[in-house]
Formats: C-alpha cells, sequence, structure tokens
C-alpha cells in the first residue's frame, strides 16, 4: 500500500518475484560460511581469555606444539606490531590498534573471551586438546563493567595510555572515556526558560547482540606465493580484505576475499575476528585452515551493541512546540573505543524541529567485547529515550501523542540536529498513515495499552561496482560484491530488468568476490539497492547506450536516431519510414553481438551521494499480565518510507525484521554478567530472542515520498526499522500499566518489580 | 632479436619476467581439470563403442541401473533430439547434429571408441562394473578408414542422408564426401604451358593426435533450480557454454564454465566431448559427477587432426618464377563432416605470388574420430606438399631454395590466393633472416642433410573482453576469460603494466569464468595476446581516461589540461606552474580513488579485426642412418616473425614447441588401425611423440615486422611454427639422401624402404 504514488509507471520494480536464491537455500545447497572444505584442511580454534581483565605476564605454547596433529599455533607475538591509526571501514572509523589487539590480545585481555592464541589442527578434537596444553600467566586486574565503573573517579584503566578526546585542552589524564562529543544550537537556557512543562528522565539499555543464525566461518588459503584466499560470511568482502591486510600489514592485493551465503550480519559482519587469525595459522602450516565459532564464541568475543545510559531534559510550550531539549548519551565501547555514540548524539532529536538544543555524548571503554555496528547503530537506545520523553510529553500536554509528533516533526527543508537542511522526507506522511490506519483506532481490552514511536537512519551512499554482462541467449548476468543478505539479488535484478526492458528471468544477479568484482563497500548502512543499486542502473544504461549503438550501426544511421524503448532499440521514425527498419530487440541484439562489435557489456562505479533519510512510526499494542510482570505484543504495524520499495515483499520482510529485533531489545534480551565479568548467558536457551511463537503478524506500510537524489526514489530501509519499537513498546506498556519504565529489557521481574513499586 | 626494430620504445612489453601462475604450477598447487572435487561427487564413465562402423539395434541398461551404488545411466535416448544446423564454434563452424551424436551415439556407432553410454556411480570401480552390465546390440558394418576407401564408388556410407555440398547441381546421391571446394585463379592452361618445368606429385600424410599432457576432465554439479556449473579443462569456457547449451537445447544462461588450469589443448579442446554428458548425469543423479578420460579415451575419442591426401602440379619458368599451380586436397573429417580443408586449401599456394592457380578440396567422412583443430588446422599437411615441391622446383632450376622463395614470396600489397590484398607482412624479412642466418652456411658432414621451409598461417582477432579492477594498494586486477595456456597472464599482465605505467609486479592477471568475466572466444587462432591483449590495452585507456578526470577534478582543471605519463597524470605547463600542481601517481589516484568519486575500473569487449598473419621459415638438419633408415634432428632454427613480442621468452616457448610437433608430424607420430578399425597404439609408448632426448636444443629467431592492426604490432605466434616442420624435415631427408620422401611419417621403416627403392 503506497502513500503517495511516484510520477513513473514501472514494469519491474515494485514487484515482488521469487528470489534467484530461494531454491539453493531451501534445498540446504547455498555454500555459507562453514560449507567450504579443501584438501588437506586443518581445523582451527582459539584460546580465549578466562578473565574479563588482566594483564599476560607469559604464554608457553611449547606443549601444544608437541601435541601430534597440531600444525601450528599462534599468538600476539606472531602478528606485526603496527602503530596507532584510524582507518575507514564501511560505515565507521576503527584504529588499527584496536582492531589488531581485538583480533589477538598482546599485552592485556580485555574481556572474558579475548583471543589469546590459536591452534590449527588435523582435527577439531586434537586442536581443543591443543588449548588446553598452552599455559598462559595473567595477573588478574578489576574488571569495570558498566558505564559508572568506568567514569568513576580512580576507576581501574583498560588502556593507561588513552586519553579523553573530544574535551577541552589540559586533560592529560588517562581515562577510560575515550571521546566527548557536543552538539547543540540556540540558547538553552531561553529555551528553557520559554517552555512551559518540562522533563527530565534517565535511561538505560543493556548490552544487546544481533543474534545472527549464522556464526562467523572462515577458511584461508595461503600459497606459496604469498597470496592468501578467504571464504568466509561476511557483510564486505572488500571491508575483509582491507581490515585483513592492515591486521597483518599487507598489501590488499595479497588477499582475495570470496564471501559465502551469510545467514545474517546486521551490521556485525562488517568487521574481521578469524580472518587474520586463519591466515597467520595457513600461512604457519602450509595448509588450509577452517575456523567456526560456536554460539558461546559468538557472544562472548564478536561485537554486540552498546549498553547506554541517557538523560534527556525536555521543554516544551502548552501550544504543543518544544522550545529546548538537552541530552547526555553514554555509550559503552566495550574493551576498545568506538561505541556508536556520534549517530546517537546525531540521532537523538534528530526527528523534531527544535530552536535549541544541547547533545553530550561519551564514548567509554568497558571490560566487555567490543561493540560492532547492529542495525542503525546508537539509533535505537537514543529513540528509546526520546520517544519516551515524547510521549509523557504529549500526555502532559493532553495532546494526541501522533499530533505532537507531527506538530514538531522535521520535514523538507528543515535543518537536521546534525546540520544539512532535509529535502523531500516521509517523516510527515508516515505519521499521517498512522493516524488513520485502523490500528490506532482499534479499542483495547484489559491490561492492554498502545504506544507510538517515531525513528530516523540517515541511510548511508558510499562506494560502488555492477557490471552487467550480455549473454547470447538475451539474458544478462548482473555482478556486484554487495553480498546478499535481504535479498539484493532479486532487488539488482529487477532494477537491472526495468532499465533493460527484459524480464526479471532473464537477469541472473551474482555476488561476485575482491577479486573478479569491482569494489563494493559493505551490505550495510541500508546502502545496497540504493548504492549498488543505482551502479546497476547505470551499467544498464552502459548496456543501452552500446546496445543503441549496434542498431545504429546495423541501420547506418546516427545514434541520436535511435531511442530505447521496452526492451528494443527504435528507431527514430523518420529514418524508420524511409528505410523501413523495425524496432531491434534486447534478445536480437545481444544475439547478433558478435557480428556488430563484439561482446557487450556495461559497467559503473560510483560514489553514491543523497541516500535519502529513513523515518518510520511503529504502532504497538501490548498486554501485561499484572501478576507475572509478562508483556505480550498483541499487535504491532510498521509504518515507513521506503522512497520507492524495488520489491515491496522484502521490504516488508526489512520492516517486520527489525521491528522484531527492536521488540526483543525492549522486552528480553541482555547480557547478563557477574561480579568477575564473566557473562552469565551465552547461549539462545539463556540469552532470550523472541520467536515465532511470541509476535503476531507484523503489518507493514510502505509509503513512498521518492528520494530526490535516486532515478527511482530509492530510500534504504533496512535499518530504520528498529529504531521505533524500544519507545513503542514501553509506551504502550506505559499506556497499560500507568507506569513509565525507563530501563530495558522490560522483562517480567522489572515489569513486576515497577508495577508494584507503582502500586506501593 | 630483432630484424626490425619498431620506431616505439617500451618499458614493460618486450621483457620476460617470470609468469604469475608459475610458482602454483611448479608446487602442485593448480587445479588442472581433474582436481576439482565436491561433497557427495560421483564417478563418470563412458560405455564405448567396440566397433568403427556398427548400426545400434537397442541398449540394454537395466542391469547396470540396478548395481548398489549406481546413481545414474544415461544414453543417446536421453538426449534432446536436434535439427542440424551449422553453428559458430570458435575458429569453426560445427553442426549441432554432429556435435550431439559425437557426444553421444545414438542410431549408428561410427568409430572405435564412439560413446554409448554413461554411468555415474559412488566410485570409479562401481562404473566401471556397470558399464560392463550394459547390453548393446550392434549390427557390425564394413569400416570405412580411409580417404580411398571413402571416395571409392559403392563405398559404404556413414551417413545415408549425406549429400555433397559444393558440387554442381544434381549430385543427389550419398556420398562420403561432404563438401568440394573450389578455389581458382587465371589462365591455368596458360600458365602451366609458359612454364619451362612442370612437376606433379601427390602427397599423404597420417592422423595425427595433438598430445596434450592433460586428459580431458569435467565435474558438472546441477543445481535443483536448473542452473548447471561445469568445471573443466577448455581453451574456451565460453565455447564449452555454447557448445554444451546446444547438445541439451538449454538457454546458455543455464550453464556456468569456470575453466581449470589447461595441461595443453593445442586447439582441440575447444569443443566438448564429457561435458554434456556430465550434466545429464548430474541431472539425472541430483549429485555432482566427474568424468575423467584416461589416455586410451583421448586418443580413441577426441578429436585428431585428418589424415590427407594432397596432389600437386607446379610449373616455374628457367627465371625462377612460379606461372602456375594445381593442387587436390583431400583431407578426412573423421566420423562427421568438418575436416579443416578449407583453410588447407586456403594455406597450401598463400605464401607465393602466382598469376593462376586452381585448389580442389574434399571434406570426406570415416570411421575415425572427428577431427578437432590442432595449431594452424589444415596448413602443415598443405605447407608440407608444397614445402617440398618448391624445394624440389629449386633443385630442378639450380637456384637457392630461399632465393627461390624471395623471388616468389607474397609481400605487402600481394594479393592473398584467399582474396585480399597482404598488408606489411614478414616474409620476406624471415627468409632473408634464413639466409644470412649461421645456420644456413653451416657445414654437414656425412648423411646429413639440410632443409628450408616456410609456413603461413592467418591468426584470427574474434571476440574479446577484459576488465582492469584498480585496487587501492595501487594495484591492478587484470580479469579476461582467456585460459592461460601459453603465458597469457604475463602477456596481458605486461600489456597492462605498458598502459597503466605501473610495474608488471602489481599486476593479477586472472582467468575468469562465463558468468563473471566478459565473454571471450577461445584461446586458439593464435589470437589470444593480439585480441583479448587489445581488449586488456583498451581497459587500461579506460582507467587512464578516468584517472584523468579524477586528476583533473581534483585540480579542479579540464580533463584536457591533464596527460598520462609514465604512471601519473600530469597537469599542462600552465595551470601547473599556475595552480602549483605535482603529478599525481596511479599509486595515489588508486588510494584516494573513494574520495575523488568512488571506485576505477576499466572495460573493453571487442571484435577484434586484422589479426597480422605470421610467416615463418625453418632451418633443419637431419642425420639419417643408412642401416636403419633412423632419422636424427641434428639442428634446428625456427624464424618468425612476431610482429612485436610482448613476452619474447613465451613467444620462443611457442616457436619450439611448434617445431616440436611439427617435428613429431613429420618422423614418427601416426594412428595405426587393424583391418577393423581399431587403433592400435592409443598410448604414448606407442604413438611415438617426440621427447627431450631425440632434440637439439631449437634455435627461436623473432622477426619483428610490426602488425599495422595492432597499437604494438602484435601478431599470432602460437600456430605458424607448426606448419613448417613437415616440409622442413623432409626437405633435409632429401638433401641427405636424395629421395624425395612423399608420404608421412619418415619413421625408419618407410625410410629405409625409401633408400631402398632407391638404391635399387
Amino acid at each position: 500500500m503506497s502513500e503517495q504514488s511516484t510520477p513513473k509507471t514501472y514494469r519491474s520494480i515494485g514487484t515482488s518475484p521469487v528470489r534467484p536464491d530461494g531454491i539453493d537455500k531451501v534445498t540446504g545447497r547455498a555454500n555459507y560460511g562453514a560449507d567450504r572444505h579443501l584438501p588437506g584442511m586443518l581445523h582451527g580454534k582459539t584460546l580465549r581469555s578466562p578473565h574479563a581483565h588482566a594483564r599476560i605476564r607469559s604464554i608457553d605454547v611449547s606443549e601444544a606444539e608437541k601435541l601430534p596433529g597440531v600444525m601450528a599455533v599462534v599468538t600476539g607475538a606472531d602478528f606485526p606490531h603496527l602503530q596507532s591509526a584510524m582507518e575507514e571501514a564501511g560505515e565507521s572509523q576503527i584504529d588499527v590498534w584496536d582492531l589488531a589487539r581485538n583480533v589477538m590480545a598482546r599485552d592485556k585481555v580485555l574481556y572474558h573471551g579475548h583471543a589469546v592464541a590459536a591452534v590449527a589442527a588435523t582435527s577439531d578434537a586434537i586442536a581443543e586438546a591443543a588449548l588446553a596444553k598452552i599455559r598462559v600467566d595473567y595477573e588478574v586486574l578489576t574488571p569495570v563493567m558498566d558505564i559508572e565503573a568506568a567514569m568513576a573517579d580512580n576507576a581501574p584503566l583498560l588502556h593507561e595510555e588513552m586519553r579523553t578526546q573530544g574535551l577541552p585542552a589540559a586533560a592529560d589524564r588517562a581515562s577510560n572515556v575515550a571521546t566527548v562529543i557536543k552538539l547543540a544550537r540556540g540558547d538553552l537556557a531561553a529555551g528553557f526558560a520559554a517552555a512551559d512543562v518540562v522533563i527530565e528522565r534517565e535511561f538505560s539499555t543493556p548490552t544487546v547482540h544481533q543474534g545472527y543464525i549464522e556464526p562467523h566461518a572462515v577458511v584461508a588459503d595461503c600459497r606459496e606465493n604469498g597470496q592468501a584466499t578467504l571464504w568466509c560470511c561476511t557483510q564486505g568482502p572488500f571491508v575483509v580484505r582491507t581490515l585483513t591486510s592492515k591486521v597483518l600489514n599487507w598489501d590488499v592485493s595479497r588477499i582475495k576475499v570470496i564471501p559465502s551465503e551469510i545467514g545474517g550480519g546486521f551490521g556485525a559482519k562488517t568487521t574481521v575476528y578469524q580472518e587474520p587469525v586463519a591466515i597467520m595459522l595457513s600461512l604457519k602450516s602450509g595448509r588450509p585452515v577452517k575456523m567456526v565459532m560456536n554460539r558461546e564464541e559468538v557472544f562472548r568475543a564478536t561485537g554486540p551493541t552498546s549498553a547506554s545510559r541517557i538523560r534527556i531534559k525536555l521543554g516544551a510550550n502548552r501550544a504543543g512546540k518544544i522550545m529546548a531539549a538537552e541530552a547526555e548519551l553514554k555509550y559503552e565501547a566495550g574493551a576498545f573505543k568506538g561505541s556508536p555514540v556520534m549517530p546517537g548524539c546525531m540521532c537523538v532529536f534528530v526527528s523534531y524541529e527544535m530552536q535549541s538544543f544541547s547533545i553530550t555524548g561519551y564514548d567509554v571503554v568497558v571490560n566487555k567485547p567490543k561493540v560492532a555496528a547492529y542495525r542503525a547503530p546508537g539509533a535505537p537506545m537514543a529513540a528509546f529515550a526520546m520517544e519516551s520523553m515524547i510521549d509523557e510529553m504529549a500526555h502532559k500536554l493532553a495532546i494526541d501523542p501522533i499530533q505532537f509528533r507531527l506538530d514538531n516533526a522535521v520535514r523538507e527543508g528543515s535543518q537536521a540536529v546534525y546540520g544539512p537542511k532535509f529535502p523531500a522526507i516521509g517523516f510527515e506522511a508516515c505519521l499521517k498513515q498512522a493516524e488513520s490506519h485502523p490500528h490506532y483506532r482499534a479499542p483495547l481490552g484489559a491490561n492492554q495499552g498502545r504506544g507510538v514511536a517515531a525513528g530516523f537512519w540517515f541511510n548511508v551512499g558510499m562506494q560502488s561496482s555492477a557490471t552487467v554482462n550480455v549473454q547470447e541467449d538475451g539474458s544478462a548476468i548482473v555482478i556486484t560484491a554487495s553480498p546478499d543478505i535481504g535479498g539484493s539479488r532479486a532487488s539488482m535484478a529487477l532494477m537491472a530488468s526495468e532499465e533493460l526492458g527484459i524480464p526479471y528471468e532473464r537477469i541472473n544477479a551474482l555476488v561476485g568476490d575482491t577479486e573478479t568484482a569491482g569494489y563494493c563497500d559493505v551490505t550495510g548502512g541500508s546502502r545496497t539497492t540504493f548504492a549498488t543499486g543505482m551502479a546497476v542502473i547505470q551499467a544498464s544504461k552502459d548496456v543501452i547506450r552500446q546496445m543503441r549503438e549496434r542498431a545504429a550501426k546495423v541501420w547506418n544511421v546516427e545514434i541520436d536516431q535511435v531511442s530505447w524503448v521496452d526492451g528494443a532499440a527504435v528507431p527514430a521514425a523518420e529514418v524508420a519510414a524511409e528505410k523501413d527498419l523495425k524496432p531491434l530487440s534486447f534478445a536480437e541484439l545481444a544475439r547478433n553481438a558478435a557480428h556488430t562489435g563484439g561482446p557487450i557489456a556495461g559497467r559503473a562505479s560510483l560514489m553514491a551521494q543523497g541516500a535519502g533519510a529513513g523515518f518510520g512510526v511503529h504502532l504497538c499494542d501490548v498486554e501485561v499480565d499484572p501478576e507475572t510482570g509478562k508483556v505480550d505484543i498483541i499487535r504491532y504495524t510498521v509504518i515507513q518510507d521506503a522512497g520507492k520499495a524495488i520489491h515491496p515483499a522484502y521490504v516488508e520482510g526489512q520492516l517486520q525484521g527489525g521491528a522484531v529485533q527492536g521488540i526483543g531489545w525492549a522486552l528480553n534480551e541482555e547480557y547478563v554478567y557477574n561480579a568477575q565479568g564473566v557473562m552469565e548467558n551465552p547461549a539462545f536457551l539463556d540469552y532470550r530472542m523472541p520467536v515465532a511463537l511470541d509476535l503476531p503478524m507484523i503489518d507493514a506500510v510502505i509509503v513512498e515520498v521518492p528520494n530526490p537524489s535516486h532515478p527511482y526514489g530509492v530510500r534504504g530501509v533496512g535499518e530504520t526499522p528498529i529504531v521505533p519499537p524500544l519507545g513503542a513498546v514501553a509506551n504502550a506498556v506505559h499506556d497499560a500499566t500507568q507506569v513509565r519504565f525507563c530501563h530495558l529489557p522490560l522483562n517480567p521481574p522489572r515489569v513486576l518489580a515497577g508495577l508494584q513499586a507503582a502500586g506501593a
């Protein structure tokens, strides 16, 4: 269902055909990270720290090396010594010094599960036995497990040399605060003074994991000529190549990365863990090495997202206009700097017009695994806080919460908190769609409540390349290096089909590797359909230009006299009549390419600009069991601006999937740590993610306000849907219970305690 | 050593660095056709006809199917019924009806070894056992084993429906002659009347095999979605795709072909044998299937080259000018039409100016395996005959044989026998080089003789594509789908290095598959360095254009103000001075591509025109043992025009390798058949190919007369060197013995018999 139809009509995009990779995935034929087998392949295993914080005095691997079947043992000493340097990596920047130490600890271990050594052996069992023979002498240190402890005076330091960036000068004191961020506009004091109602609250969210089904897996194969091949599940083979080469201090051209199919990433498979280690083991052993994490390793030693503490002060006048807002965001980075607090700061107030605001962000290291990107990194916690405040303010002002948002919503021309003015955006359209949706007026029963929340994500462009190879049977192959996570083979094929004017079924959309495909940044940042799709569109146009040239040659006319209409080269009326010319179809031009100048292929590479911001509004109904505190989601509607939905069914899938992950974050998910800094629930049985039985069918409404920077109006859709659910659920629980919950997750004990406290 | 230096100077081309694939091939890491292993893979085996000519009454596979471990059995009945249709395939045309029947017999078997059924089983042994359980009821027919028998009145017919093409009308009679060809010019009778000396002789050459080291091998993997992947050793993944799809009556886009490394092809790996069968077995079994021929199968059931009978009548005047020439060429096609008699006819008189000639060619089917291309297909036998005649005529006229050739040689502006006028060619230059070479004046001992012969090959252009992907570390990846047989990775890297201005070592030259690489015709026709190289040059120029654009953007100048010099963008003098600009190197532009517009990649596809004709002149010294008739090659020099040698050491390798294959053809190689049409020597022990011990070091002299149609002047070099040796050896034997041998091979029994007959 479409709120605002685009003026153009399309043949292919906007339909929802079966995905090309569907059959292979259903039959089990598709190969994921662990499905690669090479002759002579060894099994690699990682020895992990039993302490959350300790100094490594020494590591003795001699007994492990002696074990028959052990072909290589590596520790941090095997890796090159690197200088600290910030490098671009996907959506964010990364310090290679940190990255290298996260891959393999050197002088210190900084979280329980931190890699300290690895073994390659002829069997899993021998590798495990060898790990047990490695002796590590640790000096155990006090772990720093949360923001408060980390920021306390005299807190134990994770990195003795770390100084806080962004502070005024003279702060030459080691700290667990890596960075302080400031964003501000207007006269805050005047703003609050002009407000009739001011509310201030503090919120917190726990460490949560993306919970992708497929653990990290890699096969490394180093050749005698110095080249290495990696097969791995990743959101971006090129970023794996870049980061692995940084850790090894190799030229990127020594490494070939072949992306396997990927069983979920959600941002977390945009960095490297085992990849450089597997190469080192392969290099030392002269054999291919496979490393596959188990679920416990995924929880303990890959990148979840930040736990957060956010304080917001919000002022509005009686007319329902926001006058001032102040926020302080503290995000855990895990063991190495680099939480998503910056996007958190940029997002916290982004949806609303305001004359004055002040935002302060803190990037704080703690003895937990280094966080990785997770779908709209940093935004859900910020939106949880702000959308709770908006809800409360609307109640205080006795304004319908959607109307309150409409009264303050950013629209085309509004200046975003982070600087630029918005072009056409769909926030208002989504809010209106929500307001008129039957869900919003449906009756509620006892112990039930309804919450509304909005969400925003920037979306990004970045670099993409595409090749379109025309086949002599009238089909076309489309190659990009964007791994297909959410159905991008289908969307690329649809866009090529749209441009070329041939059926979707005649397009073979492939995911290439770092040697055979042009450079593509990660499948992340909701950029693939937008940016890689734009490359596919441009490469298709390149094909069409060549086909028009061929037709012009065949007809002996100028190329300007040939247009491309409905998958065929069409002669201009005057020459068609004069020479009795009939259109030449794609299939005909493809078949005769050898006789008109040779093979036809199109190519495009670009740095995509103008990724359209994505706004969404969620409606959530809950029922709260007053006896147990259990919250059930009984109805849920996602409304989001997709700009233009290329494959509506997969857009709906993104909206539903994002909502479910947000619901899990709101209700149940969290890393539970003991006093020693050991995560106590590193398995899906205890780390409670929502399953189908926990949820109703989620209704997805696609709004289409075209992105003016894209030929079809596409906006990314993958990340925005995880932003509103935390607030939507909490607001619904408030509506059901009249208790305002500011700390997630809203699991039964917490809700019950809240109800009891309110009742008391 | 270079006869005529080109005006340009080069940095990279013309040097001979180590090949990029060298280490992998030396260590055994490189994967050839049989080196692919897939989980669940079955072993495929072929049941072959024990008769050279028989009708198949019935095939009963039921007992084979019952054998435990047998997963699929196929016969001709499993393949689609196709209409006869000529299709382009690499250098030649092929009839898909014939091709399909050669792949798997239907109603008749036409040679000993002809495939009649195939089995896929869980082991080699089970597959073999299953073959033994297939019952074929044959009606044995009389085999037709040579040209005379095939062209005799009332000869048994291989194909009852076959009519001779090219005959005057009313020839509505079935025949074993598939085609008659006529080429003629001038007044032949007048020409012979004006001749002072007329000679007429008949020559014959046996069936010989290319003798590549690697037998044909393929792994087929059919997926439930209807797509199939082939891994095979081939000279052209795209031609395998085309031909396999024709035999199966599939769209090409259902098949992906990945070329393995290739252990020799020489033209013979440009068609399909097991590939469609392996797909059928995989389709039926639902499992991957590997099929690997053994050497006996390679001899019996792949394509050797034609046995031939050639009659030539040559007339010259006393001044040493050729006045007229007449030739009749009869070439065996094997079981299906399509010998290389057409190129034989086009080549037989091609090296010499003549006012009048008449050439008649016959394409004759016999009960032998269908011939395949073999290095300059059809030319060596024609040159054997003509160069023997030239030698004899020179002797009769008492003119030095090189001088006689110089007096009659085609040169720039001469009209080729087959029509067009030659542009700049190097025949005269090669003859002069031969005349002045120390070899030509070196003394000879007792029983020794020296022969001279010339050779020609057209060389072809055809379709090629190339991609050049710039990497952020300042290296570049070059991808083509031209399998690397003779060092083409090295030559592609050299050409990219030359154009881009970066070191050879910074180029990674790859061989792609039919999905990830642009279309390329076969590595054959001596086209790869010429045509695929031209695509690499154009793709590199595409990169340079983009790099100039990026530099112009960085400098805020027009692209016309940026030139490319020595691997760097250089600002025009006036803007450089005005803005204080320094050149930007390839590495700098590569590193910053993300910030100047995105990834940089170049692409080119073309139908290459103007492949320069290749001429060579060989000098051969032999010693003939008068007691045994054994001929030893004691000195051999190859002189050939390469236009411009990109990698001189590999050009020398081509010249030496071609000479060795021609020497084997001249001296020893032949298919020996018994009366039932069974080849009696299907192994390298009995099919005697020359080995290193049989040969002296072969001297290679590269002449460089630039091909005006190529930016560097490149001509193909792979095929011409096999053309002269047959005549050079025979002329040398004549010089040593004064006996003119017209029938190959010159093995000891034949030479001894010739000597005895001459002595008698």
